[in-house]
């Protein structure tokens, strides 16, 4: 059993608790997050303690792991702690606020022995996406040319959460960078169209919808397209297109009715929403490989250095929307 | 070019009318009605002449082929004067009115040498359920062992019309039950339950439902599922399974659109409806096999005898439905 | 938290002691069988206590409730014990060996005040059989006329397990019973054709397809098809045809991965199989409502009276297939 | 009847040609090609006769309408020369060889009446396209913020094609160009990678893959997705995503035909291939449209000044590609 430490009781804080709780390897001994009572709701049911100060987390013997799911500006500093105190990490995304404080956590973590490290793309894990992946890289669609990313939250987070997220590209897009870079490898340029698409959010200096194209150091082209609402729901898409054929990881649904009446024939139900239930598998998997690489020393995937990537993408994408030019990135 | 006289210019006989005019080795040259006006619109469009007299159907030098389209009751004898005539024919189910009017019809068609005589089982060419028979010969799925044909109209035809249909199984399940043996050959068995399912047709002394099981020489069992109304549409569909899989030709609709919004997501188009369209290329294809019979002697199907075979079905499933037992058939 | 003991450290034992371990609200204690090895299995990863006695189960005073799953003729037995020492009974199905043990169970437990009795037909709890269910009851489909179940194993189980099996109705088709009469109420005739599909099984007395035609005294008709195999896995589905128009639950997959290549366009994955995968949210499901039963008194289904009425139709069926005639059953 | 005349008999004017004999309202009376057994080819089969000089087709009193399939160097002069004569026009795509050729040819089309000139966009009436289209417009999925397009032929044209046909842009992407101002209305700015994939067209000068964004006035951003090749056959499908929802028009197919087996499940069809199939009743309704427009005044869409528009996208295209940045365009 692996003892972790969940720090941040937010709502991914939330998915990671209950992650962990249900995990047959691991064990939820701690939360930790400033507001004591948001800790409490996800400790108590599964008999972990509590606390206040992330720094419980560290210097807990009883800890083997952290699972670092608090404010952004905090990752790096938090990752730091941990490795430095022989704990083994699991970090949401973004692994830092910018690529500066990225990569200099990277250049850091370099210095000393450590253990695993891992970044929060949980996609990677997403049982159809990561078949989708690995059939692809199995070749069978031949040679991986043309790649479409549909990624469009249910509807908008708060006004508050806008204000704070660090941008649509490192808040939301970022995910779909390394999902980019988990089919196709090295990117080389970015070129983004930023749109302001709801009224509502009209006064937030920010993008709520993105049309992307990557280029790959392969040749092939990545098309992302965002937005911050969708009528049907969480849409998650993917399609892997090349020169023998294309695998397509469709949307998930609760059930598997079909009403076929005087309108038509429909599946009634939304695509599964909103990331707790899309992706449970997917923290599941992630938890599960997290807890091999600590245990067996099977390599870590995503790394800190996917971690670093994903924010260059999401930085030069920035930049592209701002300017509406093309931007390359070297990595 | 094929010169054929259509008699008939009720719904069917529009339907053949239609599809000889456009056909690229055929031409309407004459359509029989009592009702001369309908003859008329069916005729005049496309250059054809008019007669209230079917026998001019058989007796003009340039008629080569009749297509009988008239009332079920005078099926029997325009073949006989057809083919008598040395016309080729295409007759529309059911071939006669009864078992006994259809074998008596096939002994007379057996004393002399005649043109062909093809019954009107369109399905048999709907490219998608053709090609479903295609592969199940074929093997596609190992040893066929259940078949299940869906088949409801869209709206029960008018009071007037079901007085003098003949009866469900006669007027609409036999074009299932010969679809049944162009899948599974010979039938041994036929259970019906009949249904009276609306409330409007609760005058009516004929089922307006059924669920019929046939057990074939070969040991597999079909069902067949009718009702005369669906609120999809046309609900025309047919499953083969067997050892080693399943074929399944789906229903087809107009168009490929698909909406996805907040109630899932929706093919917004029922069913093709109603035969006409959904059966458009069957009816095409079904007279081109028609013509290559005629003009290069290739074999008939379906013949008198399927036609018989599926009035022996439809009149077994009348007795089993009207006394709740299984009828054994002998062909 | 119930503190559950589960008697049977067989296959279906395995899914219960599995799915009460990994439920929040329940806790398994105890594990039965008389071979202590399987028994252990299944209790030790989760802490729990194992006896090679199922009366253990009964006497014991941690144990709250007994799911039964020992072998089909010891079932009333364990129902009987169970209950008269006062632990509520979750009952795999056939809750007896024939309509006569069933039903002498039913009396003798109408003598004496127990906990809730429920059978295990875990459909009812599956998320889109339940929702189809659900949509229907709302009248989603107006007069509900004709209902079709898909149910097709794998692949057929071992000679020996055949050879004690109690024959495919009472087996295998008994859950096929009850979802008819979970969505059509009471039925009052039943005819069935079975039929003898693999070679291999050929010596066994017993058939390993069906195809089952059911008349419900509301007037629908439901069709149920059977076999011991399928090649794209298992096979579960339900259609449910009304005035209206027509719910449909559809099979589930493991991924939603689509492959499009030169061959066309396939889910290249089979259905979820065996039963542990594909009804692994039923058996939770079900085991929730068990638990509201016992602690907040709601009521209990399925009953032993549906268990029964499966009994019931499993026997006439199995006449009805040996007879060739239609039997009517009165419940 | 429209008495019309085919310029071209190549794999266009085949199209065309067809489409005329075969549309009630239309007669096909001149086939003019250099290579006259090309278009005799044509014109024999449906009684029209043939000239190896294209002003054969203005100078005939009894042609009422010229279709111009010839080669796209030639469609402005030909353009002319048919409305100087008093013809109605429908020319294939583009308009012209150049945007300066096509902007030519509408100022001089300015100068002086003529009858309706249409160009040859028939995607605007493929019936699920155009439905796609008329859904959006009414608001069905509100606001329209991204629109994708994909666009894949089903092997690559033979190297001469290649040489002469003006770049992949002009010649194949012209028509999503066309498509997206269906959608979205003026375009602001483009910017497309090209792609060379197929190592066989390695030597020809010539992107065979592009990925394209354009920005439209509207605020709308559209995705063209291209390639000279698709495993899956003819790849034509274009999604509508807005506000409220979206709208997909899928692939066609040429039967209904799913097999289940240990694979999974598959439509058995390649996508309907190629553009004689896909779009022979786009062909059929937009000459519909044109006949209309001639006998009844009705608008014609799309105009000379789509045609320009669409080849102010392709060039803009093509420089952008070249230069790897975004184009702004002014139509």
């Amino acid at each position: 059993m692996l003892r972790i430490a969940v720090i941040g009781a937010g709502r991914i804080g939330k998915v990671h608790a209950a992650t962990v709780a249900a995990h047959p390897q691991a064990q939820l001994v701690l939360v930790c997050d400033p507001i004591e009572d948001a800790a409490k709701a996800l400790a108590e049911p599964h008999g972990a303690r509590t606390s206040a100060d992330a720094n419980d987390a560290f210097t807990s013997d009883d800890v083997d792991a952290v699972v670092i799911g608090s404010p952004t500006p905090l990752h790096a500093e938090h990752v730091l702690a941990a490795t430095r105190a022989g704990k083994a990490v699991l970090c949401e995304k973004p692994v830092a606020s910018s690529v500066e404080a990225a990569r200099q956590l990277a250049a850091e973590l370099a210095t000393f022995e450590h253990p695993p490290v891992m970044v929060g793309f949980q996609r990677r894990y997403d049982p159809s996406i990561a078949k989708a992946q690995r059939l692809a890289a199995e070749g069978r669609v031949g040679r991986v040319e043309q790649l479409t990313i549909v990624s469009r939250d249910p509807a908008p987070p708060s006004a508050e959460y806008l204000a704070q997220s660090g941008g649509v590209f490192k808040d939301m897009v970022i995910h779909d960078f390394d999902e980019a870079r988990f089919f196709l490898g090295d990117i080389v340029s970015v070129t983004s169209i930023g749109q302001k698409l709801d009224p509502a959010l009209a006064s937030v200096d920010d993008f709520d919808g993105a049309v992307t194209m990557l280029k790959a150091a392969s040749g092939a082209v990545a098309v992302i397209k965002n937005t911050r609402h969708c009528a049907t729901g969480y849409d998650q898409k993917v399609e892997v297109f090349g020169s023998e054929g294309e695998v397509v990881a469709e949307n998930l649904r609760a059930t598997s009715i079909q009403v076929n009446d005087a309108n038509g024939s429909a599946q009634q139900e939304v695509y599964l929403d909103f990331f707790l239930e899309r992706y449970a598998d997917a923290y599941r998997d992630e938890l599960t490989a997290f807890i091999d690489a600590v245990n067996n020393g099977t390599p870590v995937t995503p790394t800190v250095e996917d971690g670093v990537a994903a924010l260059v993408l999401a930085e030069a994408a920035e930049r592209s929307a701002r300017t509406g030019t093309t931007v390359e990135v070297q990595l």
